[in-house]
């Protein structure tokens, strides 16, 4: 997209929004100049703060919302609050006027507003929250990390459609490799579901792309570029992988405080620290996506702070600079010429076999 | 069990079998002095080695197999292998000869064997796997992690009532904390088998001990002591943070081989260091254990060392010493006489609620 475009900004989500928020859109504003930003909360809040942020109050419209869909509230509730901010942000998504929305709120809120006022794009049957993390070969996409508890064989495929184009806009590969997240029990292998939605990758346009199975090891040793798998599964793994990071670093606290030797150990090997940990920093990971919708949707952590919004903010601008969502139509296009796979009356997991 | 027992000791399962099961088991006669172990494997590769270990030989009785299930094998051909060391080993536990089994063999092989040989405990569903982990609080045990790739709200009460038994016998706590592991999707919380699960658990006996839902980053946050989950998380969770332990290990030690400065912390801090290193030894935490069957069956991992397995074999003589499968017995009890909250008829979920 060349010419000019809007981001959305919920100014209200978050749990230190909404500085947090207004002091990562002037980050971001200073990242992409000509960035524009139409930022929707509540103004008598949100206006002095911004008034005193240079960058961003040259980048940013305000637009006010009275209302705010706290993080308690449930998804059918927040659908009534109809001048939340979050809700405004998204508006303008559907009516064109934005490119995507950003927002740090309510993620159960933000999930159904988005899928029911942006729609899903035509040939997806269910949109997925992806998101990237660190592996020992470089960067990983996951999906669907939480936004689909029970998915079929034909969701997990259009699932590995969508996370190579997220690979590709976001991580900048040429060819990402697809792994499709199972047990290793070798009695069981899985069940119905990947072991159907691995045999219509096998004979996919994504054929090339498609490893097979991995297993929970594989996320972070970077076996693959992509690992697919349900929202039940993805959810545990992800908040699992970042547990034991957590607990790693609070427990190499304690060691470099445990003597005076350790604490000198500390402070000479702090460069090589320093960069790991910056390198598996949750910040540079922040902004989990919506896939599969008529518009960009970005979903911060609600406790970041204002460089991991404007790291949420990066992902957004990536999508939208790389026309995200043609290149997942071309995607379904490509793997739906090959042959139809998916029996379209049947509806759920019904496969067609390549005759 | 005060009266002398002896565990069957499958002697050709794991990468380096025989000798790494007979160099653990050497280590496991020191630590269990009087302990018996039946040793089933091919006489030919096995005494030589035996007889070569003091304690180890002191301990054991041999027992010839002439076959050996590979790792590839699968478990309908496994069941085939009358002769092989697995299955003579767990014969031996079918027929009371053994009060339990150890192998680092084929899990597959294992699993089909155990369940259909030695047979579930009377009243349980499904046997689940089980194993303990390290978290910021002490340790963790989680369940199922693979015997079970789908799971309904019958088979996580039970596993709800395994755990919390083997929680008190390997663990030695009096009243375990229990969470159901779920998404932390607001929209959605989880589908119906967990939302079930845990609305049993809130009305029996072990309520009180029910912590209700957690997340995966709760798994090394040590938030309950007891995770239950079904086989097909709870196998990509281990493994996920496994995974994301040993991606740390590996950047650390590339941390201080950066530098000279990073060479001369290492040394500075390398007593606590090495303490971390061994509080997270997967060694520590071998010993996957199967639950709800008629005998006690440990599956030490395939890959690991003399060491390893030697924890292998503890967890299993705690397990026959503290009577776990009594102590199973009479939590099914309990938790039935609470009210039949399971149709026996019905089979499956279906949910009696208590009137």
């Amino acid at each position: 997209m060349s010419e000019p475009f809007t981001l959305a900004i919920d100014a209200m989500g978050g749990d230190h929004a909404p500085e947090m928020v207004l002091r990562g859109l002037d980050i971001a504003a200073e990242r992409h100049p000509g960035a524009r930003f139409l930022l929707v909360g509540d103004e008598a809040k949100v206006a002095p703060l911004l008034n005193s942020l240079r960058r961003a109050s040259a980048a940013c419209t305000l637009r006010h919302a009275p209302d705010v869909i706290g993080n308690a509230l449930k998804p059918t509730a927040a659908l009534r609050l109809r001048s939340a901010s979050m809700r405004l942000a998204i508006d303008a998504v559907a009516s064109g006027e934005a490119a995507g929305v950003v927002s740090a709120g309510n993620t159960g809120a933000l999930l159904t507003l988005a899928k029911i006022i942006i729609k899903t794009l035509p040939g997806i049957d269910r949109p997925a929250m992806a998101a990237i993390g660190p592996s020992a070969r470089g960067d990983v996409v996951m999906l669907d990390l939480g936004a689909n508890v029970a998915c079929d064989a034909r969701n997990l495929v259009e699932f590995a459609v969508m996370g190579d184009v997220f690979a590709r806009t976001v991580l900048g590969l040429t060819r990402p490799s697809i792994g499709l997240l199972n047990v290793g029990s070798e009695e069981l292998k899985g069940d119905d579901r990947v072991r159907e939605a691995a045999e219509v990758l096998r004979t996919s346009p994504l054929a090339a792309q498609f490893h097979g199975f991995v297993e929970g090891h594989d996320i972070t040793a970077g076996t693959t570029d992509v690992i697919v798998t349900d929202g039940f599964t993805g959810n545990v793994a992800l908040k699992t992988g970042e547990g034991a990071l957590r607990l790693v670093g609070d427990l190499l606290r304690m060691v470099f405080r445990s003597s005076i030797a350790a604490r000198i150990a500390y402070v000479l090997a702090r460069p090589a620290l320093e960069r790991l940990r910056e390198w598996l920093d949750p910040r540079r990971y922040n902004g989990a996506v919506m896939l599969g919708l008529n518009g960009v949707v970005v979903k911060s952590h609600g406790g970041t702070d204002a460089e991991g919004f404007a790291h949420a903010v990066d992902v957004a601008m990536d999508m939208v600079v790389h026309r995200f969502n043609e290149q997942i139509r071309e995607g379904l296009a490509r793997i739906t010429k090959s042959g139809p796979f998916w029996d379209k009356n049947g509806g759920g997991a019904q496969l067609a076999t390549a005759s």
